[in-house]
């Protein structure tokens, strides 16, 4: 399958935050897909990541007009070469910079309000409750009584919401290094938002690695880390000193749930990824789910759990339709359940012949 | 979720062929999403629903210039109304019209060659194997050694392909209606159309309808209905009285796996379709599959057994890993396994809600 997917070319590995062949508009022909997400985009080439609306549409990546003129459009994004999705946009409803990338959110015509960050969708209201419900109750239902909780990003407040259905949690901390992402979601998209309501919920706006730093050791049962592409503001967050930052801040037999790519798309990352895990946690695992606005139409999760009682991750010890109240605290679940669970674990046999060998138990 | 999905617009239910709200630019606005597949387009609107590749990329629906010139696009088709996906061509290999559609085939940037029908991709050969082998193997894994098995539609011999893995497997009769289909195929996509190189292979070119009124009463094992959308030469293929023909075409206890569209677009549609099974059906379920290059990432198969020996479809009794030779018979599984079989079943909470209550167990 590395070929198909990689189309031959060999992976120079990327996870260390440094692209090998970053030689700017060669970079689809000489660097794999699946690898080219570690690479930032540089401020001068700005204007092909972000977002544009054209004509009532937006796409992801944006068109561009052609040399030509006329109608010509083509659209480049390093991260997803080679193809584009677009939504019909019915209003644009904000757009500004942030301290840290642009923020813009639109009501589109079919999949609801969608937040797009640095040219990216991040969520739309018609598919968030996947991602949002997975990345959630894939960790917290694989343990008994999750206590203390900590969200990476998340700043929509989508996460909070899904946590808070956990009767069981006391603290929910959430550290998001940008408050425009937060005050763009309280005001468009109360039903993400609504997670901010929780009396547990602990906002901390800042630089997640140093926030962990400062944590006590052993302090969580679980964190979600719900961040986005290793570009920009999230880079660091695929590193290895940001997964021991992560272990540390866990109790024995703690678990960590991060967010982690597309199974067809980046392969290679995702080896990455469980091999950097795989040196710092117990068990690591990788699930899936389909999220039809992102590239490709799924996102994936690594799983892991530090040293202590064993998780088993592929059957939920705390099933959600079992905790009281959960199925509608807020709003009913729309996507997530004990089926859903153990089904996200299934792999590809493409995906098992790459990573399968790499998963500890 | 139904709220969500149809943005609040009542289904007027399209399953009898016909359209209720048919009247033409206003589709979008009366008629919700998930029901607009039923409606074929009329030749006087051709142009809205082909193929047209745009300064490199190929869209889907195809982008056209907007009305003020300039470098304005829009996109519009009443199957997925609101989105379109792009693919970088990298060449245009084949273009021209069959006596039943427009056939294109181009060499993508990133998916590999494309096979577009009226339009719509088919298969890439990137992701073509999520769909071949998933549609072939949840029928095939789900009953002990099946030997009489027809595919309607499929003729671009990647169903073959996977039913040839099948040592038990005597005959393999194919009914499709478009000779350039396979022709094509036989030319551009060799990894598919070696499925015509069995000698079990019958190929029958024709009306599936008619061949199936003319096949024995009781012939089949499993019937694996592989056609296009229901658009076109594939709209009949939607409807009751088909699928009363398929069943009469099945043995007792024998099996039909029909492609069934997106969870997330169609969702009445499914349901329509399962009410339909249901009247003819002992048994009818509901799976789905990744499939990066089809409408929002997903595609759907409705399983559904004859009356006699009961088919547990969700636990494979069948196992691919345990067949001779048919995890690589010409080459490698790529996508399926017995936990993707498993897994398929798995539905969303959304999608239980909305057909689980019409699924007969």
């Amino acid at each position: 399958m590395e070929g198909d997917v990689g189309k031959g070319l060999v992976c120079p590995k990327t996870m260390d935050g440094k692209a090998s062949n970053n030689n700017g508009n060669g970079l689809e022909k000489t660097v794999p897909s699946c690898c080219l997400k570690a690479i930032a985009c540089v401020p001068e080439e700005d204007a092909k990541c972000h977002s544009t609306v054209v004509s009532g549409w937006f796409s992801e990546p944006h068109p561009r007009s052609g040399k030509k003129g006329g109608n010509a459009v083509y659209f480049n994004n390093p991260m997803w070469p080679g193809e584009a999705h677009s939504l019909k946009v019915e209003k644009v409803l904000f757009k500004d910079k942030s301290d840290f990338q642009e923020v813009l959110v639109f009501e589109s015509a079919t999949y609801g309000k969608v937040l797009v960050l640095d040219g990216i969708v991040q969520l739309t209201e018609k598919d968030e409750c996947a991602y949002q419900e997975m990345i959630a109750h894939l960790p917290l239902c694989s343990i008994s009584s999750p206590k203390n909780v900590l969200v990476v990003g998340g700043g929509d407040g989508g996460v909070l919401r899904e946590i808070s259905r956990h009767s069981s949690v006391e603290v929910i901390d959430i550290c998001e290094i940008d408050k425009m992402v937060i005050d763009v979601s309280k005001k468009f998209f109360p039903e993400l938002a609504v997670g901010f309501e929780d009396p547990r919920v602990q906002l901390h706006i800042g630089d997640a690695a140093e926030f962990l730093r400062k944590s006590p050791e052993g302090k969580y049962d679980a964190i979600i880390v719900d961040s986005s592409d290793p570009v920009g503001p999230a880079q660091a967050l695929v590193e290895k000193p940001f997964f021991e930052t992560l272990a540390r801040a866990l109790k024995p037999g703690g678990i960590l749930c991060n967010m982690a790519e597309s199974m067809w798309l980046h392969t290679h990352l995702i080896e990455d990824m469980i091999s950097i895990c795989r040196q710092t946690f117990k068990s690591v695992h990788y699930a899936w789910s389909s999220v039809p606005t992102y590239p490709s139409g799924v996102i994936g999760f690594v799983l892991c759990s530090t040293e202590g009682p064993a998780v088993d991750f592929k059957n939920p010890i705390n099933p959600i339709e079992k905790l009281d109240g959960a199925m509608t605290h807020k709003r009913e679940l729309k996507f997530y359940n004990s089926d859903m669970h153990r089904a996200a674990f299934a792999l590809p046999t493409f995906l098992k012949r790459e990573v399968g060998s790499l998963q500890a138990s």
